[in-house]
């Protein structure tokens, strides 16, 4: 079997860092072509002397640096900034690993469709902010996406072999977040290093605002919508504390399928490495008995006004998912810089949201115009 | 879309009353062309007067009653006894609904499997005593196995679309049945009723003691080695007394895929005989919020020998299965009959399974004689 030849955008954090375990398993299938970093200069460079890609990127500070540590004639380094979209489209990339985070990733995503390369997304805010634009693509160039979010994936994996028309309904599962047995009395009492201890996960600092706020599911469910075709009425969210239940479908005859794993999230990155194919893993096992019990309940949205929100964008859709998407990103980083309290996200979110004059069907131009604009708006409220 | 023509092999008992009123549900998908049952001969009639079949098989004792009720010369009327492998093999047929009990139905589903029918088999006996036997011929003609039962449907419905060489293992659940928060002390102080009185399901005598024992679950473990071509280790029994997580499958990579559904036979009836598409259906949805927990917990098996005498049965194979499936059938009888005791059905069936010289990949003949033996060999025991 030819090996893959894999470029990984986003190289050196939990997602880029996760997906170099795996290849590390399986070192005769796997071949890194192109790594992308931004300011973690020094991890990057232990990454290109591990594995040797003919591609490295770093952002203009980092560049000279960079150059400085790495033999010219054996890794070209580029600048981030302008040449992902080039690493993702390299003629001997087999599959990209899209694990940066920010809209900065539509660009080398778009790319890497209209190559009709296959797309591994970890990042969230390419699909919400022009997620049609970039599914469309993909049908015209035969683009595979294989999310590795692990709800997406879990949706993904549920459908594979299934008749899609005979799809009735996602049910997305949510952890809950660290807030799902907090009363929102005290949501702003709460500091803002309390807010980052997840529970469960350590990620970074803006998604587990979103996590905590249920807007990182409000997300998941537009990035669902977008990825499998749904309207905004065919995605239910369902709270699962244990997080073992990565997502289910359910069909038109009541059958439910759901993938379940223990929360690695190696699992979905090999997977999607590896698809159509799966590969043995040296991982414990997913033991149920153990776990003993898995909970169900409704997300509370009224405690959770940002989830509530999200669903209205997604029932309009067009450029408005741009906009909450924009906006929540300037909210949360004002509360994370202590500028704004917790429930204000919401405040100023939803004022921007409903501001904001819908485009249906926006093409790039326009889907940009409205972050841009949210941005601005947004600010004015902090 | 031409309509199924269906058979319905044990038309009268619940699986049989079920599997019309899916086909009730979609009378242009589907035409019954034969129904049999043994003796309930007035439910018979009022089915052949609705559905019209052009055959109809029923026991001697009832035939002539059937005759003088029936016009001839709509539908014919035949013998339970000898004529079930004609009727499951009739050209018209599409679909043959194997709904009957014991190992009688092994007759009409070989001669199914072998006219390349597809076959929706809810009886357990013909595939734990001649599983191997059905499973070649049905790979020789082509035909088509899609089980009812409700495990297997959900171990089928999710390997579909997967590779079937990254399949790891299967976790099949078990309700745990009656007895499953009885101490094993007190087993022997519950009378018939007691045992028969399932709190979940309205089943008959035998399955129901079955279930309370967990042998029906140690022949689901059969059938399902059978039916995909597992190892007996390669199945792994978890209890999970909600019941609506039906079966799982477990891939090489640690992802599990999980069936859940609402309890509700017509369900996988639905499934087997719209396969390969599902039908929408006008039952209630899932609601997994209003459940609320899923619990799993392993077998007790030391309060259940029977499930471990069956396990060890699994591994050995050969013509074992026919004998634990006989011995079981002689000792479930004499405890209805009050003859024995309800943990005596294990030291009876144990000592036969004992005493069985195993034969290795046995042919028919070797199988129906292990089962003429252990039936002689446990009714000695009584």
């Amino acid at each position: 079997m030819k090996r893959k030849n894999v470029a990984i955008i986003g190289s050196t954090g939990s997602i880029g860092i996760n997906t170099l375990k795996v290849i590390d398993q399986f070192p005769e299938q796997f071949q890194v072509v192109a790594l992308s970093a931004y300011n973690n200069c020094d991890l990057l460079i232990r990454q290109i002397k591990k594995y040797r890609p003919r591609y490295a990127a770093v952002s203009q500070q980092q560049y000279e640096k960079i150059k400085s540590r790495v033999d010219a004639k054996r890794c070209t380094v580029c600048l981030a900034d302008q040449d992902l979209a080039m690493i993702a489209t390299l003629p001997q990339v087999d599959v990209v690993i899209l694990a940066m985070r920010g809209s900065a990733a539509l660009a080398p995503f778009m790319a890497a469709v209209k190559a009709g390369k296959t797309v591994a997304p970890a990042n969230k805010e390419a699909l919400v902010v022009a997620g049609d634009l970039l599914i469309a693509e993909a049908r015209r160039t035969g683009a595979t996406i294989v999310p590795i979010d692990s709800e997406q994936s879990a949706i993904f994996q549920c459908l594979q072999g299934q008749n899609r028309g005979e799809l009735k309904r996602v049910l997305l599962t949510a952890s809950g977040g660290t807030l799902l047995r907090v009363s929102s009395s005290k949501f702003d009492r709460l500091t803002v290093e309390e807010i980052l201890s997840h529970p469960r996960w350590k990620m970074g600092a803006k998604i587990t605002v979103d996590s905590a706020t249920l807007m990182n599911k409000g997300f998941e469910v537009i990035e669902a919508q977008k990825l499998f075709g749904l309207k905004a009425n065919e995605i239910r969210v369902v709270v699962h504390p244990q997080a073992i239940i990565h997502s289910m479908v359910e069909f038109i005859d009541g059958s439910v399928l759901a993938q379940l794993a223990s929360t690695d999230m190696r699992l979905p990155i090999q997977y999607a490495l590896t698809y159509p194919q799966r590969n043995s893993v040296r991982l414990p096992a997913l033991d149920l008995c153990a776990i003993q019990s898995l909970t169900f309940e409704e997300p509370d949205l009224k405690r959770f006004p940002l989830l509530a929100l999200a669903l209205e964008v997604a029932k309009k859709d067009g450029s408005l998912p741009a906009v909450l998407n924009a906006a929540d990103e300037v909210a949360v980083e004002a509360f994370l810089n202590r500028k704004i309290k917790l429930t204000k996200i919401f405040d100023v979110v939803s004022k921007v949201v409903k501001k904001h004059r819908l485009v249906l069907k926006p093409n790039l131009q326009e889907v940009l115009e409205a972050d841009q604009w949210a941005r601005e708006e947004t600010r004015k409220l902090i």
